[in-house]
């Protein structure tokens, strides 16, 4: 039997019970609103065993890398969406994908580009992205220019798709469903906009993991979008995704060093181990670069891992027993944000309870 | 010919002109100093071409994980120093690796561990760590635990090792200078009483690529370490390391979206592709999390990566030409910290000029 003594360190675990859990508790929140599909962003566990899990029966995805939509092909997923605004050189690959049975479907928000699409010979449904507010990518639902992209894709244009990352600003529930309906409501304006002008409109996307669960109602919305959910972290425990304790994946460190006269321990587990993503600074509690549990998953006191150099993080913090944490002793770091802290890591080694039950590869890169 | 408008986007490259200047200005700087040998750090390149143009004829290394010490030594590096602290579970590794004739060295600065690597039936030479300052690991050249490690570690004490990593804090010529002559007088205070007490101190090793540079003289060193000074990056640039043009390493990226009304372009380059890293924050010039250059490697007025999602970020500043950026157009991102930008990528894109003429693979992970 293979123990969280025997892998190497630092290792990303990933804790089934705890996947499987934030996994059904999407899923009812999604099957709250009928005629409505979860389309799970695989962008944060990149892993098709994970992906049988949150999209079962090789159901429809959301994708984030080209690499990552062959990958996700290659196990038997045809129904993905890369949502992430296309270039016409990555057109392509993806007419490659369709011309094998899969349904990789685009997305863009300029003209030239939906000429280029348009002009293609492949096999390209694209989808318009709207900007619902967050101010990051898309056209504004009133904006002339979604008549014209419309029109410039012709019979390519599959739907619209709006990304709500602002919910992650929110606090509350009450926030996040505030999100959700105005989200909601731009994208169905840029909808109806185009079915006045004679487009058919098929997939009407609406997406990010707060705004999938606190939802009031999604009429006239087809499918959502969430991929954080699956794995959790110490951000979006805070903002109410899902409860304190859920986070899925960890970062197995050992001890390397050990300094009684500043109250630390150093881990090696650093920069690259754990990301520089800081998204705690901002939270109500900041947790540095991750918190540290012992190998059972209990918080170890209020540690956290307080500085991190490439391959060193320093932990410190009031109830760390320096005594009980020699040099080779282990613990675990819950993350600031799964999605980074994941992709610096080539698998996950998936533990129930203390034991490790298998190693799940993750497609990194580009 | 391979050229920048053919490689897929986002891509890491890595400008051989300027690494071999950069590599070159290293060794002179070290040649100043006679009786003293470059161990360069190959945490940052993790890459076997580029440790053949740093340590040239498989010359001795630095590296910071287990699977670089495998993958250099099956590359020919014999001469290992793997620079973080041991821990007991790992010293079976190193005593493989030592059994097919390399002579990687391992650090520590705890009195069980050296117990352990005592009492362990494998070859393997240790330095003992200590700190001149940085406050990361180590014990005091003045405190009685560096006798005791010493005596347990009997015949396998090979010598002792500091880091400077606290020049990063230095802003001038000056500055690094008093960092690089208080490590060496740390480091020689310990290996004194370590003579003092009857053993042999073999290897003096001092290390962090300002140091490297500045330090006026390194008698009683017998090596010095550094690694960022390869590659370069924003902050090593600002702090001297090289001159500002001489960041061999950036990121290729594609304009994804154009956003005149906020004055704008979206990237595929976001936080995975660039890293979150923002040391330039307390850097006299603060770059965001990277600057925008034009294919030719020439900054594109001011601008910078104002913000970063995961496959998006976004760039903006004065002098950004929005009418000459359209979607699918292409850039060149110099990051913050090249360590972290570089681990993202599976491989650099070697190029001359503009032309693309290898592809060199990097050790990631552990």
């Amino acid at each position: 039997m293979t123990t969280l003594h025997d892998l190497p360190t630092p290792s990303l675990l990933l804790d089934l019970d705890i996947l499987r859990r934030n996994i059904a508790r999407m899923a009812q929140a999604v099957a709250r609103h009928p005629g409505v599909i979860l389309r799970p962003h695989m962008k944060t566990a990149k892993s098709a065993a994970v992906a049988d899990l949150a999209a079962p029966g090789k159901g429809p995805i959301t994708v984030s890398t080209i690499t990552e939509a062959r990958y996700f092909a290659d196990h038997g997923f045809r129904d993905q969406l890369y949502a992430v605004g296309i270039v016409p050189a990555k057109l392509d690959a993806i007419a490659v994908l369709n011309a094998e049975g899969n349904q990789v479907k685009v997305i863009t928000d300029d003209l030239a580009t939906a000429r280029a699409i348009a002009g293609h010979a492949g096999v390209l449904p694209t989808l318009i992205e709207v900007d619902v507010g967050e101010g990051r990518a898309g056209v504004a639902p009133d904006d002339d220019a979604l008549l014209a992209i419309a029109a410039a894709l012709g019979p390519k244009l599959a739907g619209v798709v709006a990304h709500s990352g602002h919910s992650y600003a929110g606090r509350s529930p009450a926030e996040m469903e505030q999100v959700a309906e105005a989200e909601r409501a731009g994208i169905l304006l840029a909808a109806r906009r185009l079915r006045d002008a004679g487009h058919e409109v098929g997939i009407v996307s609406v997406g990010s993991s707060p705004a999938a669960l606190y939802a009031r109602h999604l009429d006239g919305v087809t499918e959502t979008r969430a991929g954080v959910y699956m794995l959790g972290d110490l951000f979006q425990a805070q903002i109410g995704t899902h409860p304190p304790d859920d986070i899925a994946v960890t970062v197995l460190a050992s001890v390397i060093g050990n300094y009684p006269r500043r109250g630390a321990v150093l881990l090696d587990a650093g920069a690259l181990a754990l990301s520089k993503d800081r998204s705690t600074e901002r939270a109500p509690r900041d947790f540095g670069f991750g918190r540290v549990l012992d190998l059972e998953g209990r918080p170890i006191g209020e540690a956290i891992v307080t500085r991190v150099h490439q391959e060193h993080g320093e932990a410190s913090g009031p109830g760390l027993p320096l005594d009980r944490l020699p040099v080779g002793a282990r613990v675990r770091i819950q993350p600031n944000h799964a999605c980074l802290t994941a992709a610096a890591h080539d698998r996950f080694h998936v533990i129930e309870g203390s034991r490790v039950v298998a190693a799940w590869e993750r497609v990194n890169h580009w």
